[in-house]
C-alpha cells in the first residue's frame, strides 16, 4: 500500500521510495522492540486498552480501547478489499465485481468463526507459510534479475501511460502513513498472548521477532525492486482497472501471467483475506475485556459462551461490510482511517508503558523507559503525520468516532452504577413468606406426571390448572386426570377468546392479589423433539408466558422438560 | 370481472352478457338462501370445514379446509390486485407500479391487522357503505342516461381499437367462472358467525341476505349498462393500460375525468383492499379449527393468544405477496385459482349439509335438502366449468395443491398419534425422590437476595453459585455472601474460557451423575428494565441455560425477576 502512493510520482522521485522503506523498518523494528516490553510485562495480555487504563487512567484507556475497536472493524475491511484486489490484478475481469466479492469473503470469514476458531487454526497456517516463500521467492528472484538489469517487461508498462503527478513532501508523508499500516499486526500479537500456547509471553514475543523481520525483509526488498521498475502503475484511484505493485513486481519477476504471478496473488489474497481472521478473533476479545470493567454490556465479558462470541463476529461483519460498501472497498480510502486508530492506541500504550516503568522501577527500568518513550514519540509524530495529510480522506471519521464511542462506554458505566445503587441491599428487606405452584396441564400424559411430581417437591400448595382451548377434550381430560392426579384439585379455567395465557394471567393476578406476600411457580412441561422439522408441532409456552408475566412480581416460571424420539 | 371476458367479444355477444349475468344472480341467490340453512344448523360457525367434516368425515372435511385456506391467500391476492387496478385504472400512469403498490397495500391490511382488529372494524365501515353508495348512484345515473340514449362519450372508446376476438362457448364459460368469484364472500359470513354481535345466526343471516342483494343489483346493474357501452375496453392481459369495465362506467356515467368517475374508483379501490382484511380474518380461525383438530400445529388452536394470531397473520401475507409477485398481479390469472378453492368448498358443504338434514330430520328437512342439494349441484357444475375452462392457466396448481395440503393435515395428525402413545403414562413410572436448587449469583444485590429467598422456599438442599468471568470481583463478592447468604454454601466455580454457562452444565453434570434421581432446579434472577433502550445492558441467562441444558434431563431453570427503573 505505501508503493502505491509513491508509484504515482516514481519517475522524479524513484530514490525517495527506498529511504521511505527504510524509515518504516526502523519504525517497525523500535515498535517491535517497544512491543516485546510491554509482552514480559503483561504476560496475561498486553494490549493498548489494559496498558492505557492501568497506567494512565480510565480516559487514556477508554480511548486506546474505543481506537482498537474501530481498527478491527477496519483491519476486516482493509484486509478483504485488499485480498480482493489481489484477485483483480490477476484477474481484472473481476474488477467490476469488486464489492461483492469482498462482502462474500467478509462472510465466508464471519461463518468459518461462528463455526470455530480452533479448526480455523490449522486451516490458515499453509496460506501464510505459503505467501511468506511466494514473497520471498518473488523478492529474490526479481532482486537478481535487477542487479543484472534483465529488461523490463513490455507488458508491465503497456497499459500505464497517466501523466505522473508531482512529487511534494505531502505525497511522501502520505506514502509513510499508508506504509505505517502494516504494523497492526503488531496489536494483535500482544492483545492475544493468552492466544498462544504456553509459554505464552516467550512465544508471543517470538512470533513479534519474526513477523517484524518478515515485514522488514518484504518491505525493503519489495522497495528495492520498485525502483527498477521503470512506470509506476498503481494509481490509486484515477484507473479503475488497477493492478497492485505487488502484481507488478511479481510480473517483473517471473513474468506477466507466468504460473508464479498467478501463485503470488493467490498466495497475497489468501493471507489478506485470511489476515481478517485475527480481527474476529480480536474483536470479542477485547470487546471482552472493555464489558469485564463495566464500559459495554456486561454479558460480553463472557467470552467463553458461544451467544457473546457469535454476537461480536455478527457486529464486527456487519460493520466491516458497512465500511467495504461506504467506501466502495478502496484501500486508498480505507488505510488512514485505520492507521489513525492504530497509531492512537500505539501511542497511549507506549505512553502507559513509560509510566509503568517509572512506578515499578524494575532493573533496567531506565533503559525500557528509553526504548518505550522513544516508540511513543515515535507513534505520536505518525498519528500526527496521518491526521495531518489525511484528515479530510476520512481521517476525521475515526476522530469524531473515538469520542462518541467513550461516551458510550462512561453510559454504560453510569447505568450500571445507577443499577447498582438501586439494588443496593436494604437492611430491612421484607421476605417472601408463601408459596404455591401452579401446574399447567394442557393434556394428560407422561411428561405432566412428571412435571406433577416436580410440582409436589417445591413447598406449599400444588394446583392443577387447565386453559379449555378445546372443549371437545375437557371431559376425557378430567377423567384422567381423576387417574392419575394423585389427589391434586384441577381448575379448569374457561377461555372464551380460545387464549391459553390470558386465563393464567388473570387467574394469577386473582392469586396474588388476595395473598400479597405469596411466590407462586407455575410449571410448564415442555416437549423436547429430537428433529428439528418436529419441532414446529411443539412450542416453548414457558417463553411465552415468562414474556406475559414480565412485570408481574413474585410469580416464577420454570419448565420441566420430556423428551420424543 | 366476469365482464371483463366478455367484453373482448362484445361486437359479436352483447346479449350473453346480460344472461350470464342473470345466472350469476341466480346462483347468488340459491347459494345464499342454502348457506342461510347453513348458518342456522350451525350457530356456532358453519364453515365448510365444520361442515364437511361433521358429516361427510374426515377426507371431505380435510379437502375443503385444504381448499379454502387455499382460497384466503388468494382473497388477499385477488383483493389487492383489484383495489390496486382500480386505481391505475384512473391513474394510468402508476400501472407500471402495479406490483410494489400491491405489496405495499397486501402489508399495510397485515400490519393494521397485527395491531388489532377491533379497530379496523370501524375504520371498515366508511368505505363498505360507500363504496355501495357510489356504486348505486353510478347505475342509476348511468340507467337513466342509458335509457334516454344520452350520446356515448368519446372519451370511452378512443384509445381501445383492438381486434375482437371471436365469440365462443368457451369464452362464456369463463366469464361465468370468473363471475362467481364474487360468491367467496358467503363463505367468510358462515364461517364466521361467532365474530357477529348477538343474537350471532341472526346477523350473520341477515348479512347474507344484505349481500346477496347488494351483489344482484351490482350485477345486474352493470351488466345492463355495459350493453350500452359501443365498445368494450377490458382487454385482459394484451393491454398493458388497461382500465377496468367499473371505470368504463363510471366514464360513460357521470364523464370521463369527472369527480364522480374519480370517486367511483376510489371507493372501489378502498372496498377492494380492504376486503382483504376479511381473509386476515378468517384464515387464522380456520387454521385454529384444524389445530384444534390436530391436523396442524396445536398451539395454533390459540387463537386468542398474539403469537399464534399474528403467527397466521403473517403466512397470509407472505403468501400472497408471492402470489402476487409470481402471477404479477393479474387478475385474470388469480381469479381461477381462486374459484376452485371456493366452490371445491362450497361444494363440499351443501352436500355435507343434505347428510345433515338425511340425519337430523328436523321439521321441514325434505325441503332443506331440497335447496342445498341444489346448491350442492350448481356448485360442482360450476366447478367443473371452472376446472376445465382454467386447467392450463393455474387452476392445476390448487387441484395439486389440495392433495399435498391434505397429505401434510394426515402426516401431522399421526405425528401427534406417535407422539401421545410415546407419552401414554406407564403404570410403573419411576418417581422422583430427592429435589435441590441451585442459585446463580453473578452479584450480590437485592434481585439475588429475593431469589435466595425463593429458592429456599424450594424443598431440599439450596446452593449457591457463582461462575468466575472477572476474578476482580471475586474478592469483594465473597464478602458480601457471608453478610447476605443467610448460611448458604457459596461454591466459587473456575471458568477458564470465560464460559458462563459451561462450568454451571459441568457441575449439574456432577451432580447428577452421583444422584439420578434428584432433580436440580437452577434458579436464576434477572433484571427487568422499564425502558427498551436500557434492554441491551441485561439479557436472559435463563434462556441461554436452558437450550443449553435442553437435553438434560431432571434438570429445571426457574427464572425470578427484579424490577430496574
Amino acid at each position: 500500500a505505501i508503493l502505491s502512493i509513491l508509484v504515482v510520482a516514481t519517475a522524479a522521485a524513484l530514490n525517495l521510495q527506498i529511504w521511505i522503506s527504510l524509515a518504516i523498518v526502523v519504525l517497525i523494528v523500535i515498535i517491535a522492540i517497544s512491543y516485546q516490553q510491554t509482552i514480559h510485562a503483561y504476560p496475561s495480555g498486553g494490549g493498548s486498552y489494559i496498558v492505557a487504563s492501568e497506567n494512565l487512567g480510565e480516559t487514556a484507556g477508554l480511548f486506546a480501547g474505543a481506537a482498537l475497536l474501530i481498527d478491527y472493524i477496519l483491519t476486516v475491511s482493509v484486509s478483504v478489499a485488499g485480498g480482493v484486489v489481489a484477485i483483480t490484478s490477476a484477474l481484472p475481469a473481476l474488477h467490476p465485481y469488486l464489492i461483492p466479492i469482498s462482502l462474500a469473503f467478509t462472510g465466508l470469514v464471519a461463518f468459518a468463526n461462528l463455526r470455530g476458531v480452533r479448526e480455523s487454526g490449522a486451516l490458515f497456517a499453509v496460506p501464510t507459510y505459503g505467501f511468506i516463500l511466494a514473497m520471498v521467492a518473488m523478492i529474490a528472484w526479481g532482486g537478481y534479475k535487477a542487479v543484472v538489469g534483465g529488461p523490463v517487461h513490455q507488458e508491465v508498462i503497456a497499459d500505464h501511460t497517466q501523466t505522473l503527478t508531482h512529487i511534494s513532501l505531502f505525497l511522501v508523508l502520505r506514502a509513510f502513513a499508508a506504509g505505517c499500516t502494516a504494523l497492526t499486526g503488531i496489536e494483535a500479537v500482544s492483545n492475544g498472548v493468552q492466544a498462544f500456547r504456553a509459554p505464552e509471553s516467550k512465544n508471543a514475543a517470538k512470533t513479534l521477532r519474526a513477523m517484524a523481520l518478515i515485514l522488514s525483509v518484504l518491505f525493503l526488498g519489495i522497495g528495492l525492486i520498485a525502483m527498477r521498475l521503470p512506470v509506476m502503475s498503481l494509481l490509486p484511484t484515477s484507473d479503475k482497472h488497477y493492478t497492485t505493485l505487488a502484481s507488478q513486481i511479481a510480473s517483473y519477476s517471473f513474468g506477466a501471467n507466468s504460473i508464479g504471478f498467478y501463485v503470488v496473488q493467490a498466495f497475497t489474497a489468501l493471507i489478506l483475506i485470511l489476515a481478517a481472521n485475527t480481527a474476529f478473533a480480536d474483536f470479542p476479545r477485547l470487546a471482552s475485556l472493555i464489558a469485564r470493567d463495566g464500559y459495554l454490556p456486561r454479558y460480553l465479558g463472557r467470552q467463553g459462551d458461544k451467544l457473546v462470541f457469535h454476537n461480536g463476529i455478527v457486529v464486527l461483519a456487519i460493520a466491516s461490510s458497512a465500511l467495504i460498501v461506504v467506501f466502495k472497498g478502496e484501500l486508498d480510502q480505507l488505510l488512514p482511517l485505520y492507521a489513525i486508530g492504530v497509531f492512537t492506541a500505539f501511542t497511549l500504550s507506549q505512553i502507559g508503558m513509560v509510566r509503568h516503568w517509572q512506578k515499578t522501577q524494575e532493573r533496567g527500568w531506565q533503559r525500557s523507559i528509553a526504548i518505550n518513550g522513544l516508540g511513543a514519540i515515535l507513534c505520536f509524530i505518525v498519528l500526527g503525520i496521518i491526521a495531518y495529510t489525511k484528515f479530510l480522506e476520512g481521517a476525521w471519521l475515526v476522530m469524531v468516532l473515538l469520542p462518541i464511542i467513550y461516551a458510550i462506554f462512561i453510559a454504560i458505566k453510569k447505568r450500571y452504577a445507577a443499577i447498582s445503587a438501586q439494588l443496593a441491599v436494604p437492611s430491612d428487606m421484607p421476605h417472601a413468606t408463601q408459596h404455591m405452584t401452579l401446574l399447567l396441564v394442557p393434556r394428560v400424559h407422561r411428561g405432566i406426571i412428571s412435571a406433577l411430581d416436580y410440582a409436589r417437591q417445591l413447598r406449599g400448595e400444588t394446583q392443577a390448572i387447565h386453559v379449555t382451548i378445546n372443549e371437545k377434550a375437557l371431559p376425557e381430560l378430567m377423567r384422567q386426570w381423576d387417574r392419575v392426579g394423585e389427589g391434586v384439585e384441577l381448575r379448569v379455567l374457561p377461555s372464551p377468546y380460545r387464549s391459553l395465557i390470558q386465563p393464567i394471567l388473570e387467574y394469577v393476578d386473582v392469586l396474588t392479589s388476595s395473598h400479597p406476600e405469596m411466590t407462586i411457580t407455575v410449571v410448564v412441561a415442555e416437549a423436547v423433539s429430537s428433529k428439528w422439522y418436529q419441532r414446529f408441532l411443539t412450542e416453548s409456552v414457558a417463553q411465552q408466558l415468562k414474556v406475559a408475566l414480565n412485570r408481574r412480581r413474585n410469580v416464577v416460571v420454570a419448565n420441566t422438560r420430556y423428551f420424543l424420539n
